[in-house]
């Protein structure tokens, strides 16, 4: 199974491509999608997009494992992520590609088995896992991955998507 | 000049068509994109991106005004709505329709003169600007055609797009 790690975002997104089989894993590819600074809101939306449907394209996932939103400090940035996160997910839908979301929480509990574990550990463990010399660059790539693992590591209790409130 | 006023939402989107000819404005169309409760967000994403593009392609807008997003009480309903949000401008984007952003005190202060105005006083000076018997039905569709008023009101001043922030 191929899973495809996504570290939502704005001006950066990042990706991670994980081989999953038979409690094996192997990193496939890992990498960001940036939208360039000056451009108007709108522009940088439709290139999130299109180059979203591009990835799929090429990288050929069979699901998407992809960062619940939570929103602590900065509203205007939370806005702009929610924002780009939208068209991920709406890109995904369009492919038909099964989306799973996972919290935080999930992935450090996942990759580490510990739930508040350090950003540093989630890292160096998601690179032992995957026999990998470095942490990945950027941070949202090795994010990514460690999403995609934290699905592989997950698939039997197959979390389903979280509902959405009824009426907005 | 057709304008469409675009209120963003999630399980209900809003939309209003004026047409503005030399300070004249008409109503000339009015209505709501919804989205079934019980959908996975990712389906209902994907809907809304391509009601908004049928409705862009049926309505044939020159513009779209679009209501600017600020989060006030509920942050998982807004969280809902930005992600909705995204997705129309990324259809917008698409379909090579420029957009024109307006904060609801710049819709208040373009249609009754007052930028502090209750959201009734809003609704009947839109009925009355364009003629109409009723107030348009839902608020969503109201708030909509508020919102195309607001633009070929303001449309001398040509309001620019907010610029967003460079790193996220």
């Amino acid at each position: 199974m191929r899973i495809l790690g996504i570290d939502p975002g704005f001006a950066t997104i990042g990706f991670g491509l994980v081989a999953a089989d038979r409690g094996q894993t192997r990193m496939a590819a890992y990498g960001a999608i940036t939208t360039p600074a000056g451009l108007p809101l709108s522009r940088r939306l439709y290139q999130i997009g299109t180059d979203m449907e591009d990835l799929i394209g090429r990288l050929k996932p069979d699901v998407i494992s992809i960062e619940e939103l939570f929103f602590n400090t900065n509203i205007t940035t939370g806005i702009a992520v929610a924002h780009g996160r939208g068209v991920l997910l709406y890109a995904a839908e369009k492919c038909g590609i099964p989306l799973y979301e996972y919290t935080p929480s999930q992935v450090k509990l996942a990759v580490t088995g510990y739930g508040k574990a350090e950003k540093r550990q989630v890292m160096d463990m998601t690179r032992r896992l995957l026999k990998l010399e470095k942490v990945p660059r950027p941070d949202d790539a090795a994010d990514a991955l460690a999403l995609a693992l934290c699905h592989a590591r997950s698939v039997t209790s197959r979390l389903p998507q979280k509902d959405v409130p009824e009426t907005i």
